[in-house]
């Protein structure tokens, strides 16, 4: 039997520690294709790109190992890796391991989750590995163990239809973290500013600048789990319909007349 | 009592019809703010701006009508339009009208339900409309009575928490459109190939291309209804869990010794 095929990205590109620690903990479970941005691409959600031509760079191509780097976006790269250098689907696509947190709504603005779910769109087995440290600097040395046993159970089980893992690890020593929590997405916001600045030009310019806010504090969030040093795992799907909003909303009786 | 004010949005860009069209209309229910993406932002999803500093340009400061574009994405523009512009909450922001289906799972992908869904992790009522015709001369014609049918609608009656409305007309005349069907999100996804081509130094470069592919047919499902010629309307949440299988997930027992 052949070894399963696992597809490596994410978010912070190409040089980012997470993803080589994340593509060094796959190796152990089969033939490794990383393919990330070329560039960090936090925040860029699930865009794709259509305004340029995309390019692949191929850095590794050993016998069981391959890395490529690409001018695109997460979702970009799930989709040439698939369909331009294996020309097939993998068998796993992980992604991470993700600088910040990518709980609560968070998962929306992230390019990380976003790969992961562009996996689940095409049937794949999809698992976004996320620690709560935003820095360049982050130690990952906690992640492996929690990375390993989720990793090992979905190759093992598979995962319910349609639904990828959201991972996200407290950034807490090793000895600390108290388990590993399956939970639902927490609901928060961003108290966001644009700090207001003036070019040389005298022109104004913005940058974009929050903090993550929550808004409930249930044991039974990622959010919670999270700030109680727990691993959190939540199953994400594709299905956005608000199903018990639909009888609601059909009491309009919307018509023209 | 003063007028409501209404943002509106699109990610086709500021000089697309469907966006002249959408604010022409709700001209007629307050005082409208348009902010949108200097340049086209389709597939651009909720991805934000934090690479760049961001622009904003006022074309139209008229009592009652305001009109501005930046240099971001659509998400990037309502929390410009909120944040910058108005410095407080709008009452209603509506996006599009979308040059091209939202249906399925294209709502992932668009850019228009991307600024529909930031008003809503908002708190903001929020509706998205589309027209099934991606080209540039689209007919938006038959749209007009629609989007005033479901504005009014909300305007009055507001939405179920945290929901937004993904709102899809098909492209057909006026007189054939059958009527408003409220619908969940259909399964699908898109069989995409990359149009391979060489560049005139002979390196590969690589075109997304590709067909939506539609999953399911049931008569509840949005892109049955616009396949029928209905005018879908899917309540959309910012819950992103399967819920359903966290019971699932709990039976594995993840834990590290």
């Amino acid at each position: 039997m052949s070894k399963p095929l696992i597809l490596v990205t994410n978010d912070d590109g190409i040089q980012a520690p997470g993803l080589a620690m994340l593509s060094g903990i796959m190796r152990d479970y089969g033939r490794v294709i990383v393919i990330a941005p070329q560039d960090p691409m936090s925040g860029m959600s699930h865009a794709v790109t259509v305004k340029v031509p995309l390019r692949i760079k191929t850095l590794i191509k050993e016998e069981g190992f391959e890395m490529y780097s690409c001018n695109g976006t997460p979702v970009d790269a799930v989709k040439l890796g698939q369909k331009v250098i294996l020309r097939h689907k993998p068998d796993l696509v992980v992604a991470g391991i993700n600088h910040g947190s990518n709980s609560a709504i968070n998962i929306l603005y992230s390019g990380t989750m976003a790969a992961v779910i562009e996996a689940t769109i095409e049937g794949i087995p999809a698992v976004g590995f996320s620690l709560t440290d935003y820095s360049p600097q982050a130690d990952f040395s906690a992640c492996a163990k929690y990375v390993k046993v989720i990793v090992e159970k979905v190759m093992k089980q598979g995962l319910p239809a349609a639904t990828c893992l959201n991972v996200n690890i407290p950034d807490v020593a090793a000895e600390e973290i108290r388990g590993i929590k399956i939970c639902k997405q927490g609901r928060g916001t961003w108290d966001e500013e644009f700090d207001e600045r003036k070019d040389p030009r005298n022109r104004d310019y913005y940058w974009l600048t929050g903090l993550f806010k929550t808004y409930e504090n249930g044991h039974d969030t990622d959010v919670w789990a999270l700030s109680n040093k727990y691993v959190s795992v939540v199953p994400v799907h594709l299905d956005f319909t608000n199903h018990q909003a639909i009888a609601e909303i059909k009491k309009w009786n919307l018509h023209v007349e």
